[in-house]
């Protein structure tokens, strides 16, 4: 294989998988949005299988490792972003194919099958239903990491998955500092903490609606290059570059929900749309790392969407709209999306407690993976460490062990991207602070310094650095989980005591 | 090749080209329904190219022909369905290989390009950037007659791409009795009948929105397996085939133009429903030619559409939501619907004149092959036969000529399929009337023993028979152009003298 016939099997490659996954994400788009006939399941759920099935084969047939080895071989004469596409292919094919495929083929059932079953026991509070399921599934994680190989710790293979170059030493200080600060302030607030008033009452869907495009508009997402949609679980999709869309669910008794949907999602769909298109066709027009993502969409949601700057701009809107309103202030506002309290189910975590959920997490994840403990301990484990990290202890197993599907679909070493994401987006906040008044531009209703900074130093370099890297190179140093502690601590203390 | 080797071949290239058929229909609905951001146009042209593409390259690669030819040697061996499967593909396979395949390339390069100097090229009403065109495009179609071959007429070869089977000869004795009966009888309604009161003014959307689920309910069509969506220009599209969507698009000033494209489209996508799913898998389950799927969509929009007893069971329908309507009765609804006079414009073209514009360009298209008439002369020409069929002249070229996209689109022996269609259906009701009362059917507003045989004798044996084998089956006999010849004379001087 020649140079140009190799750079030409892996951009035809790219071509290819591009043109599956705008299909794919049209086919996840119209059954969010539009439904699907409960009888068009199986057929579309076989040609959906097909689609993805065939990005697969497209991707590990031999001639992808011929093409990497050859470009490899010349790697100095390749351009930039001709060396990064070799570098990101040739390091997920190897991942890929050091799993055995009847391994991965198993695998692959166990999980689809487990994560149904995992629905019945959650239902039904039944450990007993997922145990084996979850014994199979970290006894893969185990081999796995051999298969992966690692340099200190057998998670770090895992986690390298989901965040490129994070470790558990890494991880072990990040949540050291967060268990040093948040514990306690946690239970300081619980015991003396004034409790803000609350937004309760039923609030007009059509009028929520009115405000997505201006929460969009403000937050900097193009809504000429996408669009707001409307479905059960809000998500943000990529169809093209120039056509990113999220989606928010209104609820009548919830305001508060699709606000900070709706600014979740615009932020992840900011960093899509704000991507280098020049790096496309490398496929490398793409998000550094899960955490980085969820950087985005946490920085515009958390610091940003939940600052006293932002309620002096919000409560306007909300006067215009809700006469509800009419007796609250900014600061009152500014204290009612802030409430932060001891809970058990972390998809509904305030800002200052969501971490803790993802420590419990990452504890007993990195002692399954060591073998430390048992599946079977799982349940005590778990609601232990709920009591000594929020001081809550679950009262059955769906708000306990049971309520995330991520082990069952064979999620491991994923969530502690949701933490470290938050993190990072902290220590960016704290170096483009140094430059912009972003309270300033908040007020102004003009985001565009803040988005500029991220677009320059984080969105147009899709996967060209690793997390740590696009960190160093922005911030001047390495991830430093310090600039996420103080925030919380500053912010809560502020607010409540 | 071994007989199962080949069976699976087959098996997986319909499998691939269905995933592949769904992921374009989702494309499509997409743009139609929630629209592509400008900027995004260019990216996801060359994905869905991809997705075409690819099932052009996966269908002609050499693997097709290999098993087409070994399951033809064993074909005592196969089911039915492989049987029928063999020959399908067999003929398409030969079709497409019959064409040089750089001839093909450059063809579509130039229907591409004529596309789009067609649209300017009607916009200023100037032939003569239009000429060169047609003149290449005329050119291919000859020489692709020979290339796919014929027995009697060059013209032969070309239909048979849209009409299984139709002939110049068969399409001649159509169209004569047409022209017999309808020419004379539309001018002796110009000059003599008396013309209906028209329904003019405006309709609230949102009433004409409510009325959609009523009308499709009434057709047949399975909401449960499928959905109306809203576009600009109405079209129907299955997904699987419990996932059928029509479209159609509301009018404040035509009531008309909603209530009857919702019907047509129901009428296309009763027949997609009513598929049977066992032949999915070879491929089969699909329509038996272009002019039995209008057979379709044009019997429930115009011969049930427009009959009186349907007006009897809308009226009280408008009565309910539309005041305009309180001094109406069914007589004149039925009237009103009805409206036959000469027009320019064939889309607009109403139930008794339609055929006599698809006439005009049958007429042209047969000599063009031939060599009868040239490029250059059209304008004059098609003035002419609309003056003698329809007894207008166009006043420009834009209502004349250059009216049509489909030439420029490369569609030549495509218009017959329009007006056969129309013809078969005529030759299906007739027969179902000698069992079934339609009228009261559609009085007691339920067609099920109308689509129930619709259903037995055409929907469910999709592809395996031609049209013609299907109306000798379903009808008793071969295809008899004065069902509909005397549907219309009978229909139209019962209205009009």
């Amino acid at each position: 294989m020649t140079k140009q016939q190799a750079l030409q099997t892996l951009l035809d490659k790219i071509e290819a998988d591009q043109a599956l996954n705008l299909a794919g994400a049209l086919v996840h788009w119209d059954a969010a949005t539009t439904g699907v006939p409960e009888k068009s399941l199986p057929k579309r759920s076989a040609a959906t299988g097909w689609l993805y099935g065939e990005q697969f084969r497209r991707f590990i047939s031999p001639d992808t490792l011929e093409a990497i080895e050859t470009l490899e071989s010349v790697s100095g004469e390749l351009t930039e972003y001709e060396r990064i596409m070799v570098r990101e292919y040739g390091r997920e094919y190897r991942k890929l194919k050091a799993v055995p495929p009847d391994e991965y083929e198993a695998f692959c059932s166990l999980t689809a099958e487990s994560e149904n079953v995992w629905e019945t026991a959650r239902e039904k509070c039944d450990f007993n239903m997922m145990q084996p399921y979850y014994e199979k599934i970290i006894d893969y994680q185990r081999r796995l990491c051999d298969w992966y190989g690692y340099e200190k710790h057998p998670y770090d293979a895992l986690l390298d998955d989901y965040e490129k170059g994070a470790t558990v030493e890494m991880l072990d200080s990040f949540f050291d500092a967060l268990r040093q600060k948040i514990v306690p302030l946690l239970k300081k607030i619980t015991e003396h903490g004034n409790q803000p008033k609350e937004i309760t009452g039923l609030f007009d869907i059509s009028k929520q609606r009115e405000l997505a495009p201006w929460l969009a508009d403000f937050t900097g997402f193009d809504r000429k290059r996408g669009k707001i949609g409307e479905v059960e679980h809000p998500f943000c999709t990529t169809i093209t570059r120039n056509d990113v869309r999220i989606t928010t669910k209104y609820h009548e008794d919830s305001l508060l929900s699709s606000i900070y949907s709706v600014i979740h999602e615009c932020g992840h769909a900011i960093y899509e749309q704000n991507m280098d298109e020049n790096k496309d066709v490398y496929g490398i027009a793409d998000d550094a790392s899960m955490g980085v993502h969820e950087s985005q969409s946490r920085l515009y949601e958390n610091i940003i969407g939940r600052s006293l700057a932002f309620a002096e701009v919000l409560l306007p809107k909300l006067h215009q709209k809700f006469d509800y309103f009419k007796n609250w202030d900014a600061d009152m506002l500014y204290r009612a999306v802030n409430i932060a309290k001891p809970s058990l189910i972390r998809i509904e975590a305030d800002e200052l407690t969501y971490s803790l959920h993802v420590m419990v997490r990452y504890e007993l994840e990195k002692d399954l993976i060591t073998g430390k403990i048992k599946v079977a301990d799982l349940p005590r484990l778990w609601d232990d460490k709920y009591e000594e990290f929020i001081g809550l202890r679950p009262s059955n197993l769906a708000e306990g062990v049971l309520q995330d599907v991520h082990w069952s679909g064979g999620l491991v070493g994923y969530f502690p991207s949701y933490a470290i994401g938050t993190a990072y987006g902290a220590q960016m906040i704290n170096t483009i602070k140094k430059s912009i008044d972003i309270d300033a531009a908040v007020r102004k209703e003009d985001l565009s310094p803040v988005t500029s900074w991220l677009k320059d130093n984080i969105h147009t370099h899709g996967k060209v650095y690793s997390p740590d890297e696009l960190l160093r190179r922005s911030t001047g140093e390495p991830f430093n989980p310090m600039y996420y502690a103080n925030y919380l601590e500053e912010k809560f203390t502020g607010l409540y005591l």
